[in-house]
């Protein structure tokens, strides 16, 4: 089999868990699960079968020195670090031509840093079996089993049955469509055909830098500029000259819709997204009347609520269906089926230049 | 006139404020209003009154060095500790022996510390009008002109209709009442014929200890005792000796209700007890959406709130009738129809032994 490396994406930002994410502390800063970070936990759950060398990690300058404290086993040259973030299609080019010096053959799977996974046992089975589908040169994703009709996420049609690897089965993936509307979701859940869009890939470095040199030929055009350089004192001031021109493209809609080639393998391995508070549910069990605690709660007739706390204790009485999260400089108190509306908050907090506080 | 003179009772706990109250920080210690503790407004409000060597603190000896700090223009003598809290009778018994040394005619105000007056220029009149009355040989008590039928306090029926001083009327208080039903509340408050028992009392030092000889043979008789060694070194042993025996006894049982010569002299004063959350919306304006504030608040589609911050931004969406109260240690959420329940959540955590929080 060919050379097999993990490419973690650490860049991302956003404030939808505001506010315990910050601009400066994007989610897979969090601490969520336990006592690790959400990077943390992607290197830890995958480090049963990559060596540290192997485990790449794309990220930007702000954030690079905390990652590498949070993963010192990594070698430091394996922290990819964009000047500018610029979307998953140029942080994933980056990474395939370091690793195409490694290995123009090698294998990489491109992971993110920002979900979660429960079933990490079977997340690496599913890894493994597909670096063998992707050595052959199909580009693969990990399709997630759907657990509800989500409209929040991509869905991915499955085609053609292929072949099963190691328990796993290998579908053509068909078609590749946005965030649907409720009642298309629905439709796609029930016909048992899609899957969710994960953001995780694996694919041979040779067969993604073709697909983008075909689909994407100024990225490429860039990437190879790079390239050129890659290894000498000129590869960051190359770096920081040519990143900004790019324009900000993810890889679903720059590669993955228009390539050829691309198989989805389904997968059922308790994944989240994390996307909101809501889905503390989806990652930390309730207690006996329903409410999701991080933290000390002490709750007198308080039933279904999310409570994410620090080093306070939480005392309620009377609640249900709320949210409370508490940081050390902002405390949010919302309805569950409001908490979209925490867009507003952070947007407010921009407009009164509250920049301490996003 | 006789010398006048202030005993400010200031040794009461309570945690009917938890998260805000402690057993450490009672009620007078708190800023609730602007910058200054309950305390601090006590004293400023007869500053214009009195002179500092005519104001006099009765306190516990966990609380006295706060107070001095709080207070600092007062004699430091004019801190009566009590070695331990016996309710209000031994407390005005003990500044009564201290005056009575000054002067035995002297009148004396006893006022509280962990009370809300709006209306401080009304409040002072109430008071000087008051001495004049107390003067004459009366036990006068300031009756609050109730503004709701409240089941919380005790209410004083008016009598006979005795003269106007100064733009007040004096009453012969005819009956003291406990805390009534709300059926019973609301006929008094609806007669005209009631006033609140405010706790604030105006009397000559001879009446009072005279009442206290008459109706509290027991008490008087450690006052007596106490009084003997007055400005001696033995002043403090004698204290520590005899004041745990007391028995626990309220002025109001122990002498007012059968005190004779007891008048009433009714005010409106803006007078608010702020005996729990609810009762900020008495002392603090609210805002445009009906919610009163203390701290930083950011609110979307959010009513009728009482949030009293700390340190931190709070953040609300959607809510109404909730109160939200943020220190640092300990956070409470809950409705306004429910916060007599917090009680409970002291109560449970009395049961855990979280004493770092009582």
């Amino acid at each position: 089999m060919s050379s097999f490396y993990a490419l973690i994406m650490a860049g991302g930002g956003g404030t939808r868990l505001w506010p315990l994410s910050r601009r400066a502390r994007p989610k897979q800063a969090l601490m969520l699960v336990g006592e690790r970070t959400m990077f943390e936990h992607a290197v830890d759950r995958i480090a049963p079968i990559f060596q540290p060398e192997e485990i790449f990690v794309v990220t930007g300058a702000d954030q690079v020195e905390s990652l590498m404290i949070q993963a010192p086993e990594l070698p430091v040259g394996n922290f990819l670090v964009e000047p500018v973030g610029r979307g998953t299609a140029p942080a994933i080019g980056l990474g395939a031509i370091h690793l195409h010096r490694r290995d123009p053959q090698a294998v990489m799977a491109v992971l993110t840093a920002d979900h979660f996974i429960r079933d990490v046992e079977t997340f690496r089975r599913a890894l493994l079996a597909a670096a063998q589908v992707a050595g052959k040169g199909h580009l693969v994703t990990l399709g997630i089993t759907p657990s509800f009709p989500s409209t929040g996420f991509g869905y991915i049609l499955q085609g053609e049955r292929l072949y099963e690897v190691d328990g796993f089965t290998v579908y053509r993936a068909k078609r590749f469509t946005e965030k649907p509307s409720a009642e298309t979701a629905f439709q796609m859940v029930e016909s048992g055909l899609y899957t969710w869009n994960s953001g995780m890939f694996i694919w041979r470095v040779d067969r993604i830098l073709e697909e983008i040199s075909r689909q994407m030929p100024d990225l490429y055009d860039v990437l190879m500029q790079v390239d050129a350089v890659l290894g000498t004192p000129a590869y960051e001031p190359t770096l920081a000259r040519l990143w900004p021109e790019l324009a900000t493209q993810s890889i679903d809609y720059g590669v993955m819709e228009g390539a050829q080639d691309v198989v989805v393998i389904p997968v059922d391995i308790g994944w989240s997204d994390v996307g909101n508070w809501s889905s503390m549910r989806e990652i930390l069990p309730a207690d006996a009347d329903g409410n999701v605690v991080v933290g000390e709660h002490l709750g007198i007739d308080t039933r279904n609520i999310i409570v994410f706390g620090g080093r306070r204790l939480i005392a309620t009485i009377g609640l249900e269906d709320l949210i409370i999260v508490d940081t050390d400089d902002a405390l949010l108190v919302c309805p569950v089926e409001r908490e979209q509306e925490v867009r507003e908050i952070v947007r407010r907090l921009q407009e009164i230049r509250r920049n301490d506080l996003l």
